[in-house]
């Protein structure tokens, strides 16, 4: 926490809204947060290294060379973040949120999952590393209110 | 420490207003602490889990949920602590308070216990894994008085 | 691990024999584990400080010296274990057995709990800290055996 | 590294037989490694939680159960291993595999990824935070047999 | 981070204006970073420690106490930074900056290197410690852009 | 460091004016520089524990909780520092000196001590695990300034 | 541990004969200890670095350079001691006594101070860090007959 | 150190004899000491990755490969070592055994330098985070006798 405010860093699907609809809720909620996140624009995040440092011919390398400069970021927002929620959405293999939540796991971070009950047994070694599990945006909202304020929703 | 103020979470005993009289000794003593506890409203804290994130059948996994989603705001704050108070009352088996405890210490943070000498052999573990023992809440303030400004009391 | 052997710590309840069936459990199933424990013998760990480094006359100051040596071996095999099991029975206050569960916590290390249901509610944030809580001895073997051997029962 | 063997860890994909190959390919080598690995069994697997603590009536619990015993056994292993393999196949969505790898890079734990090309894009992260990506068994061997006894294969 | 401002420490090659240019890159794009960065006067450098602790006979010491002295600043400030950059240069041996980059590897800091392409071979194993590899300093500002702000030039 | 000033611990001796005159040489020289020390009161310091918890019949337990209290607030300073200052005199003992010099090294803090030639043989461990060895609270404000603006005295 | 055996560092003065009293009483006990001790060798300990690396002119950097060869011995041993006595007689300053343990208190290891009460105040900060405090070397060895075996004397 | 066995990472120039210097001196001064090092071959450590793993047509990425491949054994190797011995030659950047010098200085590991002395400027910040610095391999020789055995040479 940095002046009573608490990070919270929110890992996953880049494919639909919900980081804009928890981002919604907290303002809503008043509450003292700051998000942070990976870079959401899927093309710019799949040039990170070609687009920075250089194009590359071998599509591996390139991959490498973005996955590089997107650590940069991830890891440190990672590390800095009091709170990590990881969203995992019903398309894509999204190895990269499994890999950040045990990642942050490793660290010690409190981790809430976010993801219908479909992924449940795929996700479960994922979910039992998480403090919490959440089935949408309200219920994370809910969840941070609470961690914060000591309030419950209604 | 944040800006010269010390950040002092207040563990334990939620049935006395021993926090109100620390932060009413602090106010009086112009100390520069930023006080931090659990969600102290026992009802609540019984329904951080299924308040947030929805019912439970099985108590056993209402407690689980609950308790999942309180530590997401207790180690936030004992990480984030630079001094951990540790409040045991005559009520209650209290072990979240010695779990604490044990979390802080091997975290590496400095603990005070609050207690009555009729709970010294029981807690004889937990006073050794603190650097204080303190009777009533005057004595904690007049110890955070002196390990702030060097100052004793009277 | 040591030379694929397990070490695994016995932590809390030492008035009933509940260690002696863990005991004799993996001895039947066989399994690569060394058991280690607090000093059981409950009048010699009272006496531990004043028994080896002299009286005192204060009982809170004889309590904290034997608390002392007592640390030098349970803060020693905790960290030295691979998995901590804390037992809860129905008496005392057992304050001892939860701070090894939040000390064991925060060194990162796999925690089993081990007590009857009627206790649940009061330990659900020691039950939230572990990996696995058993109701008898024997789910403690079998959660060995499987961890080991990748055996179920029966 | 204990008395001169290497631990290392094989993470991922238990429905194809790769670890028998690397298993075969470092013996056939003369190679001083100890393997280990999750519980390779499904079934068991998917019941080390039901099998062990009992049954549940909510299937999300049942999986939470059973990952937090499963969680036992992986932590320590790859707390314990020298290196890490994790594969990655065609199958399942294999995200414990991704988190043990984010487990793993967290702790420092040098990683070697096993996995098609086709999987590259998709992997990319989890492949930046290792030291290798590999393509079949016999390379991963290879890799070993190089970091241990330095010489290259052929 | 502190307040949103990133820390950026600047390691290696003090004999041109890289550092120069990377803070000109910088307050063109308006990226909240803070830079830091050795003492580059190289005659000041040297007499880091028999200028503030008094002359020495012989050269070794009087560049041992040099270089705690100078070693005060930058472990503190490498401890300080989110990212690394290390910079190695066409002259001079500049183990420091290698040494500078093994030591922020070991504390997980990620780095970038910038270097010509004569020295990749050289500094395989430095660039293989880093998270990216840049030929010029604009190329780490577009890389601290899309870090921080997820945008690509151009 | 916060907000670009550089927390600095003055350990050691408080029978002298070292402390005032290192204060005068950073005002002086207008170094971002927030300086810390323990209770430099003799008398308060002897009394931290009786003073503030109560009185103690055995001399032993009342130096042993008075070193309790005032270990909350140097444990927590020499952890919050960037750089410590351990000054040994030439009366007294100085064995808590020594400690936290040994506690700052093992937390891999810069050290500066500051003592005259003549105890040079006694402290030889200890200046070890220094990275600078000062004579007079000059120095230590020479090296401080040069440290953190990069300029040499004169 | 290793094997069952306790590594015991045996830190302070070197001019009696208290390390062969603990020896001789751990043997009579016949306890699994395995001691370590710094170079007890007044004349070699002093010549540790001029003797193995060539003179030198001035003597603070010959102390300098002998504690640098005698830290390499001496950091290692207490990293890989279980349990840390330091013992303090009535000669000399000792001051690395004071550091070795301020330095294991760091790293967390169970201390035992050992000396007579009247350097009690003197060392009532090493005294706290430390979980024991013994008056001569039998108590050390009742201490760790008590440690490792749960048995009192007599 | 595992039963009594000194681990002793050689680090550094690969094209003298300066490691079986050192492993002969050791044989002969009968020092319980396991050595271990890089792959000093120097076509094969080239090759580390493409021999393994698939040529590369863009040397830069065949080179990351290689360095990869090699930081599986180096990283290992320096976390297991008990002490670092890193050698500077007369010849090449070796820019790595400088890196190997800055990660093991992170991780706490006592090092020694082995160099020239027409080296001590270019090195002065690597001679700074090692605690011995020698001339010859018969003086690392006596160092580590010393170190082990507490005997001085002669």
């Amino acid at each position: 926490m940095r002046n009573g405010s608490w990070s919270v860093y929110l890992s996953g699907e880049i494919h639909s809204d919900w980081r804009e609809q928890i981002a919604a809720g907290i303002e809503k909620a008043g509450l003292p947060v700051e998000l942070s996140a990976p870079v959401t624009d899927h093309a710019a995040s799949d040039d990170a290294g070609t687009g920075t440092l250089g194009e590359e011919t071998d599509s591996f390398w390139g991959d490498h060379k973005g996955a590089g400069v997107n650590a940069i970021r991830t890891q440190t927002l990672i590390r800095d973040a009091d709170v990590v929620v990881v969203r995992f959405g019903d398309k894509y293999r999204q190895w990269n949120a499994a890999f950040d939540a045990g990642y942050a796991a490793a660290l010690g971070k409190p981790i809430v999952t976010l993801h219908d009950d479909d992924l449940d047994h795929a996700l479960k070694e994922v979910d039992r590393g998480a403090l919490a599990t959440a089935r949408n945006s309200d219920q994370v909202v809910d969840v941070l209110r609470y961690v914060i304020e000591g309030k419950l929703p209604g």
